[in-house]
């Protein structure tokens, strides 16, 4: 079998960012996005930013690093206004961190300054950077927020009118996108036409708005959910309130069901549907479409857990903890000695003997992108003395790669594009592998008030025409 | 009623130390330390250090803040030789974080450095400061660890035996300890009579071994625990192997209990018990001790969760996890606004209204001190949702202060010493309200091979003398 | 007497910036700013930043210390474009360093952003921002470079000519101002009517333009000095070249002639005049004016010492260096002991007791602003052995405070403005004391090509109107 | 002509340390040394380190960095005791900073921590290992201050007489040393037989002493110059005051001569002759010995300028400054462009051309080491429009490396050691050169009360016996 995998690259579907916005006079709007921006850390790590408007203009600060590595309280306080935009961005695993890449985006329109943070991939970038080109809007990096952020101001310049910059943004960028973008006086949220990325609103006890990737920011600064951006929706918030228009017709609603599956924190509400309850009931689902004969049920932490407790519910099988995940491991000295080179998954994850030993194992992990984190998993749990390991996967194969904002890789890194099914089971080691159907997966997200998510992964059916190589 | 208490202050009980030792000629003892600190640093976060020795002298590299901010690669290299010591030291809530109480500390004995890190807290350190002066002995600091190492070396510069220098120490000092010493040659590793602080031992896969407060630090290095080291005893491991003898009497076994009930890491398996197991069969005990009418058994993450499912084991009813705990809450901008305040825990842990809806909770938390944190936990629970809220903990009421390595305050600040159980249900506004019966949690504790505790914060009876106010 | 001082305070006048632009397509700009700025560094300390435009946007990287710290290969390999401006900005003795005063500022003007780097200080900042107010341009914080920036973005908007604006910030703006401002694809470099603030032109070996506050900045990175930027003039570089017109009539010649005295570095070039020569003809002239009989002479590093050279050449006294100056000292700890409080001043300078023991000095400083250094200076003279200390300094008596970008505090602060010349001799503890006439200073500025310059300190003949208490 | 240089490495030799001590009960004695290694700083920038000894016991901090960057106030106020040693370690170009190299060194000897700072390089270090080696004695690094340690520790156990250690180790190590050697409560200060490193004793104004590399160490602490320490003398400090006896009789006398022409600074007395008063007379000497025919004397700053004023004192041509010296170029980004690489030298100076142009230059310098310095500068000077360049040396032709501490590279690349002088002159560029003759330099040295010197680097006659490879 010829199909060999690095040993120490990341195995888990990566996303790109957080942003997070709040239009709130009279507050410390920068201390509400750094708390914002904690809740959302988990979206990215590699850098954080926050650009403060006050009416007049805007100041930023941002920089590699985590939310708490990047802001003291210095510049919390220097970062005076009413009006901010935050973001963090996700590290790409070995490449060096960039420190131009870091978001919010500062951009000139119509003679202000206004801050872009961006969550998503666009697809035809290129293309709206030629068309800029045509019309003789010249570009910087080409990065996608500075892209939308000239086409932006390329019609508002003319208009003097922020969301008709943002409409015909809107009307020729494609791809997936959750953006905020502060203006001195005024805040934007805006979602792409299938709704690929979640945004959301929350309304602060004090007065005013958030805007947050997911729900759990609403949370710590104690706002209370609004609704949902709609997919194709701006949002303007100022001091004559919330204002919502369609920058675009909504299209074929695609939201990521990936979110639901790896990415979101579990306590989000996303779409109006709670993460939670998604991945409990994908575990329900995945124990009547791949039952076992087990002892007991694990989840692989965080995102396993909820899932395996569904999987346990529906299959009688109970549930234990038996996995530990190390909450310390950090990045300065990450290259163990040869004979530590193998522990591998270890310095991460630690299973208990005394739980598991002598015990036939369901394990539950959210996905399954090249396969070497399940193989050195498996082999961990037989040493640790399961005497069966069957490995039960709470979203389909990964097939395809993503082009929204997701980094898994091209398909011939994709473990399931490359091998069948028992293939695969031999490669890892497991006794028995099951994934979920797409049809099981759909029917775990019940409370999503649509038919429609972006699957194309799964499928390689991109809601998006995208370039395939 | 009078009784008040501050707002936002830690309500936990909280230790103050991790130790580690290698001895392994041939292999990199300083990188093999950092990552068994790394596996311990639940234990300490203030300052990280490591010492190491080559047969001649030693180097030590030590500072503020955690292992991987504290260590890099330079750092590492530069820590040549085959034998070593680390510690990571607690970080005392509110006091300003001291730069030279950081571990392991260096001292000279019998014509050689030698670096001693200690877990733990000695009761007549002023005794013992006494006799050495007494017999000539200067000392700097006066601090436990400086003491122990000037009592070491004061009988060993006349007996050119290092072992004969603990020894004495170990008749003279009293109080709690785990200690792991580094001459430039040899590991030492002793603990008190009473066992009251964990030390266990590992053999290293390619020869060698390690030493570790909890044996999740042997489980980070690919170590194979061996055994504990056991009350009273010295363990020396030099290019002669392991040598251990007695350096005092074993006296009435007393571990802290309270390393299985909150600090230990729950992989660890400390003198034969699981914690996992332990924190488990706690649920199960009190469930049977303390019955609750309800429809979910949670959690307070991470120490509450093993016992919910114990808990829910026994009681018939289901678990679930329904409070989500934020990995990244950091340390640098930590005054949230007057509106932010009142939100408190809600910074660290967020439930889920979704699955707590409407339910009648049992709620499984590992101690209460102060109350404060208990209070904040009821009210958002009532707030997302929850019918009722029947607290259920695995301590017994803990009545007394400790003075063996653990920050449980003054008897005045613990609620249970100054309120009657009704009176804490009220005031904590739980439904029903109810601890383990010391009994019961003993129980739980199947797997130690001996009789004995130290249950002193329970009970008052303490194992070894204090100097009460 | 009750003229108190206090005892530590600074005692030489202040000055707040360096400024710094390229405009040289293929050539690493961000790096050739960095060590103009590092050239500049003398004329401020306390941030340092750089802003840089590649025909479509600016990048900025901009932070609180010297350009060596703010700056790595990393942030300058991200810097990426063809024009750039820098800045360092000054640090307030005592004040907190203020992150968010950093400069470039950075603004939207007419759809681009542009960032804009200022030394001076104007005097109707708050008429300006009225006027801008009225028309209705909202200001943030309403720092000159702000209220700056959005004048020439008012009138840019409309206009669509950055000149245009450029022209009515300056017809409507009053002080003393040097400004540099890039554009993505043009330098801007513009200068008071009257000149105060010094800048220069220069030519790089490779092609393109820098424009730097002194010529010192042209000669770090090998550039020919071509000319001064006029009083009033506006000159911009772009891809067609360099285009020059008059932004606003030059009013009367007022060239700061504090830079000659103090602040310039002496291998600067300023409006024509060396500064090296200038400080050596006010020695000279000096010596004429208040001759002294003396054994030696000496100046006070590094400003003074030139002068000295001047003195010596002319009364025929000979010169040496007596003073050495402490290269090191930083800013980390500074609060010296009780005993070491007295000291003072020897931790920059320390005299050689076997140059000046037993001598009669004559000893020659820039300027005495508020005397306790001067004091300080007089008595660490004599106890290295003086036999009599002359002093003689090369500016007229400081009696006014400066408003035009210079920290000399309020007239109450002001020595001279307090006391008689002999007063001041006695308080400071001199043999004698001088300080050169207007007309000598004057006199030592032969290559001055104008009549005239800003002497406002020391005659209160504001050429700017300000608003005085 | 086949001798070729490199472009960019440095051309000045390189001392290696800077040492000091404070015994003072009752003061602050960290403060006072890390005022004193401020006043030391430019003998090295590498690292830096103090540790304080309080009766008891020694504390230590060290690390990469200038004294100010190493040490904050709440670092120093950890460093309590009465007792301190510092150390400065010089930078060696090129190689990166050593962390584990820093100093003081901290041993352990006769069972209390000892602390050891050392100026200097031993010649015998691999033979005193071997001694040591056979008498059973281990060693880690063998660094000369490790291999000095051990040797005193060893004897001292013995005798619990660290003075005997210590005549022990200057009884068998060969070489340069300047050290200083804290106990926790005594401090120590010996010095090779020859003298070749410099050392001195001051008194404090409050009592206690201070023992420094050069007297500046004194002054910047208010501390009144007592003496040196003599050639093989150890000198003991504690609370029965000082004690002085010889730990090797006195051999040869053998100052280093490059610390007057080079290392020290101006305002140091080195074995009572003033640095200062040394170059002044080198100038005058040389001036006798090689006269020019020139308008001005120029010194290269910092070092060259005493000595220009002297040529110009005998030659009757006028000094003048003319060279600016960067204070503030730095390490971080050090590489310029192909275009900035070709400038080199102005990095750090830049003539005035008001000053020399059109006009005959005798430009003095310390010393020539490879040559291209030299070269550079005379090419800036012509550049600038000198009409003649006359170098002038104020030492000898370096034609041999040193071993007692300075690095001064492989006899191949010393110039001098490779050309004629003709071939020199011819290289360099300038219209004539010429250096001190060794009588010349000897005799600009009269206050030294002894007969001789080091001068090994100019006439391979080695005091102390070296390996020559």
């Amino acid at each position: 079998m010829s199909f060999t995998l690095p040993g120490q690259l990341a195995d888990t579907p990566e996303e790109e960012c957080a942003v997070f916005g709040v239009f709130a006079p009279g507050q410390d709007v920068a201390r509400i996005t750094g708390f914002g921006l904690q809740a959302l850390q988990h979206r990215g790590q590699e850098s954080a930013g926050i650009a403060v408007g006050d009416g007049a203009s805007m100041v930023e600060a941002k920089d590699l690093g985590l939310v708490t590595q990047v802001f003291d309280e210095a510049k919390l306080a220097a970062l005076e206004g009413f009006v901010a935009v935050g973001h963090c961005r996700y590290s790409t695993s070995g490449a060096a961190a960039s420190w131009e890449a870091a978001q919010p985006h500062i951009s000139a329109i119509d003679n202000v300054l206004v801050a872009l943070a961006h969550n998503g991939t666009l697809v035809n970038t290129e293309a709206l950077r030629a068309q800029l080109d045509a019309e003789g809007v010249v570009l910087r990096a080409g990065t996608d927020s500075e892209v939308a952020a000239k086409a932006i101001g390329h019609i508002t310049q003319d208009t003097h009118h922020l969301r008709q910059g943002i409409r015909w943004l809107m009307e020729h960028m494609e791809g997936a996108y959750a953006m905020v973008l502060a203006s001195p006086d005024a805040l934007y949220a805006f979602r792409d036409p299938n709704g690929i990325r979640p945004l959301c609103i929350g309304g602060l006890p004090g007065g005013g708005w958030v805007v947050s990737s997911e729900t759990c920011g609403l949370d710590i600064v104690g706002a209370t959910y609004l609704r949902d951006v709609e997919p194709g929706e701006i949002v303007r918030f100022n001091r004559d309130g919330l204002t919502a228009e369609q920058g675009v017709p909504a299209a074929r609603r695609a939201s990521c069901i990936f979110e639901y599956v790896y990415f979101a924190r579990p306590d989000s509400v996303l779409d109006g549907q709670s993460v939670y309850q998604a991945r409990r009931a994908m575990g329900r689902i995945l124990a009547r479409e791949a039952p076992a004969r087990a002892d007991l049920v694990l989840g692989v932490p965080d995102s396993g857990v909820p899932a395996a407790l569904g999987f346990a519910e529906a299959s009688g099988i109970p549930f234990t903890d038996g996995i530990v995940k190390n909450r310390y491991v950090g990045r300065t000295f990450i290259q163990p000695t040869q004979e530590m080179r193998q522990m591998g998954i270890r310095l991460k994850l630690n299973p208990l003997p005394s739980v598991i030993g002598g015990k036939r194992l369901v394990v539950i992990d959210d996905s399954i992108v090249r396969g070497n984190t399940s193989r050195q998993l498996v082999a961990m749990l037989r040493e640790a003395g399961a005497a069966e390991v069957h490995l039960r996967i709470v979203s389909p194969e990964v097939l395809w790669p993503c082009f929204y904002g997701i980094d898994t890789d091209t398909r011939d890194q994709l473990i399931a594009a490359n091998m069948t099914l028992p293939q695969m089971n031999e490669w890892i080691g497991s006794d028995s592998l099951a994934f979920i159907s797409l049809e099981g997966l759909r029917a775990s997200l019940p409370d999503v008030c649509h038919p429609g998510f972006c699957e194309a992964c799964f499928t390689g059916d991109y809601v998006v025409p995208v370039p395939l190589p």
